[in-house]
């Protein structure tokens, strides 16, 4: 199985916010983005592993910036790092300016998808590679959160996340 | 401002699974979950803080157990802990066998809410008072969830995150 | 076929009222909460037979008091009478007032279900068991209510319907 | 304010069975039906009235036959006779054999509009000519129907309502 | 194959324009009406062909007037002439004024659709039989746009669209 | 006001298919495409105006290729030309496989667009600057296709359309 590119994984979608899909103070809805962020991370993890996908977490996901009504949002997801069956991928999310057309950063989230074949059964995935240095930061730093989510998960002691003690220790 | 209790701010969502919502092998898009988990959280938020509440962030959310189409998901929202004018909201997710009528626990996930006024200004909530033994141990986990999403965003000291060091001492 | 209580198929939808389901004056469409109501009463249908269910009849529905964006909407919905296969479903809607969480009743509606098998073909129904005060009163009136429908279809002579003379004569 | 016919009011709404709108043994959805009904009998009512109009009630709707997806389905709505600021609404709803054309009536319903200004006030509507022999056993039914619904809902005496006593003593 | 006459395939549509289908200026969105008119031309063609039948083409769509929010707008759609296996619909938008009643043409549309078995291969349908004068018109044009738009797509040679020529030079 | 290069308005919407978006042979609805078409088009033509954008008209659309269920859509939207206030937008559908991960092209369709004020009034936009052969050629076939639609629509008498006559004569 040819590893591939967090490139080659690239996905864009660009869309507008719609009055059915705000909240009372007229921003998009953090349930609505996080469905939208949904479609567009699966889009990536089929195009790294060509395969069914269905998702098997959402990591933290910070809304740091409200996003307005008639917003034009840009979701761009790549895979940032491949596991045997599971693929972490990493989402930057924009919205511009309509007058200036400034884009500006709104969110960062990641979501975690696993290959199944029809019968809903896992199967390995290809490798991934980081190309550039922001691609390589996010896969290193993708085996400390796969780390940390077994340590909550009480799936492997915190003796042995030797990635993430560092994370306290250095 | 009198503190309220968490059974206060309980919320419950129940609802069917149409074609519509599902992935390519008939299940609940976890995009659609993500959705309907927000709005039934903004709500438990609402009712502690009886103010305007946006959504602030999405702690981790593990799909454990795909949710077939035609079935029957309850979700379960509680305010697990209010800080300044932030709420933790903890979503338990239940699915039920039509023929037996038994329920399993499908998912669980964690949002958190921030309580603003008209314009969109952060305002004071109520405390929470936890009661029952599973609220005081969501409750006290609250802070270590809290600190950890400091020290992740680069805003608070490994050192100085107390309750989380414990997790790797104890 | 062991009968159920009422309170086995209760069963609770709480939901917003997001602006695409709004009519010119800003309140909720009839239409949007007679769908809704007709989601959650076919849960509590199919709560109480472990049967698919498909709607048969929706009786007089009242919208007494309208419902503005923005609300907090709960619809409880539970059986109040079974009979060969078919079932009323009793439905009480509720808003709640953001700022005083003070809940006010804004409609009743009833509507019936009836059970069936893969091929379409309707199946017998568990008896049900009224236990409340509410729920006796409500299970007496469901069979002038049937009898009143059965007038109204030409389907019984209203000389036979002796729960409905009594209506008029009492 | 001058009377108009029911025929003025008529209303044509002609669509498909999408697959989003159907249950789990593939017909539409006994909610999505209301809804459509809903918005075309607004439509009627509207055109009757030529006022913002809001749903007042929903009177008994049976589902006799089940309408399957990919269906086309033609929902007719025309006012029957309209009250001082109440309008009630007939609908049939046919669909047809794809491949005969052939129309069948899969439906009647009854629904009742209010006419309200711009703050929500009731508002006076015209007279209401019947004028083929079903439009005028409509208009004669829908007295009856309206003493029934007051009897019912407890705000008038059995006694005082006479088209609906002869119901039961003719 | 007997012909059918331009009525029978007559479609209304007749549905309300919604706050979740309009754009920041608070009109119809042009997507929202292009889909409408799909559905409503689709059943026309299926009246005509009683074959499943699928979009061909869409001709110039002229969106000459907006559509306010809160609109009753009607679709009509009729078979304007039959192919070997494909049909061409136009269809004509209708808006009306609440207050006075009276209907305005809001645009114009033409779309092309093909029947087709249940493997999707094209099968023959009826001749179209136009009767009034503005059917005979379109009947006329449809010829036309059919030689203009093989002439564009580079199917068919500028010299042989006798019918075309006729429109640059009479 | 400043020309703008087609590569400045480059959109990319890359989505799902998912299952409520389908006829009866199982591929996306034409009028799905059409309205997702509408939104890409809508937002490259408000990236080159900076302006408020309504849809003017939609050129001929040809739907050569059925989208199938499950299927990952990528639309890529340029304005290809610029009038004094409306903008041409040329549009490009692909479909991938997700075995091999190859693209095919599904459609073509050429939208217009014209930027208006907050009170609906035109409003000027900036020249459109083609880069690339392909660019060229659409930009050069803007204007014919410009002269045909007013021809067609009896604004302009065919002897003046100067660029159109050439594809007949040349």
């Amino acid at each position: 199985m040819e590893p591939r590119t967090a490139f080659q994984s690239k996905t864009i979608m660009t869309d507008l916010v719609l009055p059915s899909e705000t909240n009372p103070i007229n921003n998009l809805f953090g349930g609505e983005l996080l469905a939208r962020m949904d479609r567009a991370a699966s889009i990536a993890a089929r195009r790294h592993s060509r395969r069914i996908v269905v998702t098997a977490s959402v990591n933290h996901v910070a809304f740091n910036r409200s996003i307005p009504l008639g917003s034009v949002v840009t979701i761009e997801a790549k895979v940032s790092r491949a596991f045997t069956s599971s693929m972490e991928v990493f989402l930057d999310v924009w919205i511009e300016d309509r007058e200036s057309g400034e884009c500006i950063k709104a969110n960062e989230a990641i979501y975690t998808f696993v290959a199944v074949d029809e019968t809903g059964r896992p199967v390995k995935v290809p490798e991934l590679i980081a190309e550039t240095k922001l691609e390589k930061e996010r896969y290193d730093a993708a085996l400390r959160r796969k780390q940390l989510s077994l340590v909550v998960a009480g799936k492997m002691k915190p003796g042995d996340a030797t990635e993430l003690k560092a994370l306290f220790f250095d």
